[in-house]
Order: structure tokens, then C-alpha cells, then sequence
């Protein structure tokens, strides 16, 4: 039998995220690779009372097909709570944030297209644009991403900029108020639209990020947003919020993709919603997660001692980035440190272009605090024997 | 702010269905047009169990990140209950059989290449191919479906055959086993893959219909089924069959897609679906849609009596299919029919090319047996007050 594959299907490669993330399933192996929220933050109590909720007074409904815009009273919980001025007509929810992503490439990517991204960026967002065969340009970007002038000598004839400004998946970092508002400027100057991605911004430690770039600019932008982090992943809803240009389109590749996201979860979730569950919920998450954070940087502090190891100490979401001493790389790292019971997702998995070899990104969120301590020992060992190797 | 779209963007156009859906939404209407399961049919009482089953013993694996394959117990059930020799790994579980077609298409078409459809064919599977732009040639079909002799002469080059064997949406019609049987040796022979599509199967009146096309050549098809149809469709979980020539290719699509399908949903069907329910369950469904079917087929006796209006008289499934008279147009005589209290799709929206204006497709499978007699009757006055124009 002759299968004869698409062209863009010899470009796919599977996610190094995910082949890792079965190797350290293993028992026993602290995993500092995945980007799994922790667990103990799922309300699986709350989830519990409104799947009965939904299934008693409306079960026929939610499991029934549904509109491919996604259930109107969640569209209208998304435009509410977002800090600008958007219309529930102006929201799609989508099957994870992860999604939004793939309907944006095929809107706005054609074969060659050049698509303009952070230093590093989400692997996942590569994932989703490859496929529709662009060519992936990296933006030069320091401590707060993106370099403006940088991006400015890149935009012409880019189909758009895909940032992430709030505690960036995969390095932690977060774009200040100044470089947000000087990207915008640069952006609508060169007419360049922006797809901003904001899956972790619910998740500060101590304040809370400025303000979107898409607030400052909705015309010009599509905006990403995720229940993932805040309420539970495995139940797979996002949302993109798009200026009315570019909806239609959107809604159409929604349609073809899946026809809508699941009807009961979107029930169930906006049942969880109502009465400001967030409210109370995310300054648990956010305290955890500062907590593990700081148990992690704690950690390396005391056992990269000597080691001429870096990291970065971000102010919220669940990544840190770090950078090994020369001559050691990431890649041929992580066997050894697996073998010592520690994992973690090598840098170069998130670079389109140019990856230095020698980053890493870790994970605080999944791990416990003592699970945390006893990871960055082993992960220090290995380095060591690495430098000494 | 300047947004270029896609060439595939200006390709897509939002489904005729479910725009009508929205428009026969209104309170009142009759409506024979989408293919919505009945909502009687919905285990309701056994998802709530499931629900709370799953979050009692499983609560936060389900609600965890997970595996693009999908739940490794759910794989196990597909391949088990198949009727050929599948390995678990070649499942892949998907959000819907919708995002079967959308993968498919990612991982075999390339712009231009040659896709053959029935005719007419499933609308959903149109809109998940086209943004893949492809050239989408209807092969010559009479009551069975596919006619062997022009897909002989079509097949050279094309990348695959996408059809529908059992209870074909939107016709109705069923492939004999001699027909089958014709058209698997004939794709073998040209080297032609198949892309089978088998959402209805289960939902014979009579007898079970014979062996899916994959059953017979498993090395040169990829296998659709789905669970919208026998649990629910709100929980959009489906499946993908595949010989692991493809399969490593339709997984990678599925991580771009959306990471995985929501794990919660496919941990409450795996639990729903232990100890044979679905054999007690369907028989339940078969026996209403064969009523609701003869519901239709008696309606439509009496009231298109004198009218020179064609039906079929199906063996299963969801819909049957009409043609009206000469001269009278199911796209004219869809607001005219609504004025009236009755909808249905016309069948020109089925059509990759060359459309029968005249046809349309009804479902009988949504509406009760008493709705059913109003609504043929709401009809069949809508088409004589056309034919006396």
C-alpha cells in the first residue's frame, strides 16, 4: 500500500516534552521536566458538586453537540473577567490553549510565512506552527524577552509576533510595563499583528503583571487564555479572544477542527466559575507556587555552591530557566541526572533557531518542597561529575 | 494593523449546518436538519456515576496533563472490541471523530493532491480536508455508495478514498458486502489508501452490517470511529485506527492539535463502558431510531402522496434522504419550510462538486414519532405549495 505523506508531515517531530515526560513517569524520578500544575491545586471537590450540578439540571444539554463558539454564559465569564473591553461574540473557546494556537496557524500561516518568536520559546507553540510550514524567525531577547529593536529590523512581512509576556513558558521571564508598551508601539508602527499567550499570567507571587499587550492594542492582536493553570488541564479548555476581523475565520477552522470543545466540561467549568470561585482559589495556587519556587531557589543556592551554574528568579508561573557551566550540555546531561532520579527539559528543545546547549528549563510547581531539595542535590551531583567528567 | 490571512483562510466557509442549526434553534421548529443524537438516548445517570467515580478514586490523574495516545484502558477497550486484529497502539483517541478527519488531512494532504470522495459526502469531513487545500474529486456513487469502475479510473495519484460505508451521512445508504469487497481489492490493486469512516455502524435496525472495509485490508486504511452516537456527543471523544506506517505521523499532529483529549472525559467513558454497557445500552437507541425511522418513512407515504418526491429507506443510522421534484430547489425551500415550523439541510451542502439541487437529507433520529408526522406534513405542504409555485 502506498502512503504518501504530506510534505509538512516529514517536518513534524514529536515533542521532546512528551517523550520525556513517559521516561520519567517512572516511580521514583523527580521530575523537574514537566509543566504539570500540581496536582493538590485541581479542586476535584468543587469539579465533583458541579458535574452533579450539570448533570441534574441540564444533563441532556451538556451532552448534547453545542455551538462551535463554545457555551455562551463561559464566553461571557471570559470577557467579563479580561481587562479590557471585550464582547462575548469576541470569544472562542477551544480544546486547551494549545488549540488556539493551531487555529491561529492556519488563519495566519502559509507555506513560508515568516512568524516571529521569542529567544526561547513555547515548544508547544512551534509544535502548532510547523505544520502549516512557516519559516520561524527568533527575535532577539534579554531577561524581559523580546528586543524591541531587534523586532523592529524583523517585522517587515511578518504574519505576526507570537509572545508570551507573563512568567514565559519555558524561561519564567515577564515583560515589564515599559518594554510592553514600546513593543506595542513597535508593532502597530510596523503593522505588525502580536499573538500574546497568557496561560501562567493568573499565577504571581507577589503582584500582579502589567497589563496585557492585547489591552493596549485588541485591533492588533489575538489573545490565549487557559483554565489549564488556574482550575485543572485534563479537562482541556482555553479560550482565544480575537478582534472581530479575524473571528469568522477562526470560528470556521474551530469548526472543521473538532466541531466544539466538550459541552459538559464547558458546563461544568462554568458552573466551578460562578460566585467567584477564582477568588479564592487562585491565592492558594499562587502561595504554593511561591512557596516551591523559593524552596528551589533556596536549593540551588546551597547546592550549585561552586558550580558555575545560573539561574534566574522569576516572579511567578512554574518555570526557572538556568544555564550550566561551559562545556556541559543539557542533552547529554539529562541521562545521567534520570540515572541520579532527577529530570528536567533541556533548553534546546525551545529554541527555533541558534539553541544554546547549555539550558535547561525546571519546573517548581510539581514537585514538593522536600521532593524540590532532594531533586537539585541530585541534579547538582550530576553536574559536578559532568565538570569533572 | 495589518492581518494577511492564510490562502487556506479564504478557502474555508462556515458550515451550512451549523449555521442552520443556530436559525432552526428557534423555539417550536421541527427540526430534521442537524444530526443530533436523540437526547433520550443519553446515560445520563450512568455519566454521573462515572463522574463520580472517577474524582472519588482517580480524582487528579483525571485532571491532570496526560498521554496525546489517550488513556491507555480506553485504547485497550477500542482495539478489544474491533473486528479485526488491532494493538492498542494503534489507537489514538481523539477530541471527537471530527479531529480524526482534521489529522488525516494534516498528515496526507499536501496542496493539490488528489482526495476522492463519495457523492455526496459527510459535510464535516469537506471542511477538516479543505484547509489542507486539497483537490477534492466526487467519485461516481448510486445506491450503495462508492462505484468501483470510476474510482478505478480515478484513483491513480490520489492520496486516498475517504468514505463511509454504514448508514452514510448525509444519504443513509450502506455498502453490501460485495460491494465491500469490490472496492478494498480495487484500492489494493491501485495502491490506493482508504480513509474509512464509521461513526453510525452500530446503529442497525436489523442486522449488523458486514465487516468494515479496514477489517479487510487493516495495512491500507485508517479506521474513524466515535462515541457520539452510541454515549454522547457532548464529551467529543472519538478515535483513530491506524498501521503504524501513520500512526507516529497522526500522534505528532494530535500533540500540535491540543496535547491530548480531556483525560477526565476518556476516564469517564472507560469507566461507563466496563462490563458490556454499551450492550445493553445501544440496543436501546437501535430499537428507538428504527421506530423513529419507519415514523418517517410512513409520514413521508402519506404525505407526499401525488407529489413526485424520491426517499430511501435506510438500514440504520441517522438520516434518509429525499429528492423533491423537478423544478424545485431544497435551498429555495428551506425558509419556506421553516415559515412552516420544519427544517432540513439540502443536500447541495453534501456536494463536493456538481450538486443535485433537488436532494435533501433528513434525520429521524432528533425529533419525537409525533413531531415527526407534524413535521413530514409541514413539509410536504412547503413542497406542493412550491410545485403550484
Amino acid at each position: 500500500m502506498t502512503w504518501t505523506l504530506a510534505q509538512r508531515a516529514h517536518k513534524m517531530n514529536p515533542s521532546v516534552i512528551r517523550e520525556i515526560l513517559k521516561v520519567t513517569e517512572k516511580p521514583g524520578i523527580i521530575s523537574f521536566a514537566g509543566g504539570l500544575p500540581s496536582p493538590k491545586t485541581f479542586p476535584v471537590d468543587a469539579f465533583a458538586q458541579a458535574c452533579e450540578t450539570v448533570l441534574r439540571t441540564d444533563g441532556r444539554a451538556a451532552l448534547q453537540y453545542a455551538a462551535s463558539e463554545g457555551y455562551r454564559p463561559l464566553c461571557e465569564w471570559v470577557a467579563r473577567q479580561l481587562p479590557w473591553d471585550v464582547s462575548p461574540e469576541q470569544v472562542l473557546i477551544t480544546t486547551g490553549s494549545q488549540q488556539g494556537l493551531d487555529l491561529v496557524a492556519k488563519v495566519l500561516i502559509d507555506e513560508g510565512s515568516t512568524v516571529l518568536v521569542e529567544t526561547p520559546t513555547y515548544l508547544g507553540a512551534l509544535q502548532a506552527f510547523t505544520p502549516m510550514e512557516p519559516t520561524i524567525v527568533s527575535v532577539d531577547s534579554d531577561a524581559e524577552g523580546i528586543v524591541v529593536d531587534d523586532l523592529v529590523k524583523k517585522a517587515p512581512g511578518a504574519r505576526f509576533l507570537y509572545v508570551l509576556p507573563n512568567f514565559q513558558n519555558p524561561t519564567g521571564r515577564s515583560m515589564s510595563e515599559a518594554r510592553r508598551q514600546a513593543l506595542v508601539d513597535a508593532a502597530q508602527t510596523a503593522g505588525l499583528p502580536i499573538v500574546e499567550d497568557n496561560p501562567y499570567g493568573d499565577l504571581w507571587f507577589d503582584q500582579p503583571p502589567p497589563k496585557p499587550l492585547t489591552a493596549r492594542c485588541p485591533e492588533g492582536c489575538i489573545y490565549l487564555g487557559s483554565f489549564s493553570k488556574v482550575l485543572a488541564p485534563g479537562l482541556r479548555l482555553g479560550y482565544v479572544v480575537a478582534p472581530p476581523a479575524i473571528m469568522p475565520k477562526l470560528l470556521q477552522a474551530k469548526q472543521a477542527a473538532d466541531l466544539h470543545s466538550p459541552s459538559f466540561n464547558q458546563r461544568m467549568v462554568a458552573e466551578v466559575l460562578k460566585d467567584g470561585f477564582l477568588d479564592r482559589h487562585v491565592p492558594t495556587i499562587r502561595a504554593l507556587y511561591k512557596r516551591q519556587c523559593q524552596a528551589m531557589l533556596d536549593a540551588l543556592k546551597q547546592e550549585m555552591a561552586g558550580l558555575d551554574v545560573q539561574w534566574n528568579s522569576p516572579d511567578g508561573g512554574m518555570f526557572l530557566w538556568a544555564r550550566l557551566p561551559a562545556g556541559v550540555d543539557a542533552i547529554a546531561l539529562l541521562p545521567k541526572a534520570v540515572d541520579k532520579g532527577v529530570a528536567f527539559v533541556p533548553g534546546a528543545a525551545f529554541y527555533a533557531d541558534d539553541a544554546d546547549p547549555r539550558t535547561l528549563r525546571l519546573s517548581f510547581v510539581t514537585a514538593s518542597e522536600e521532593q524540590i531539595r532532594i531533586g537539585i542535590k541530585a541534579l547538582a551531583d550530576a553536574v559536578r561529575e559532568a565538570v569533572q567528567g
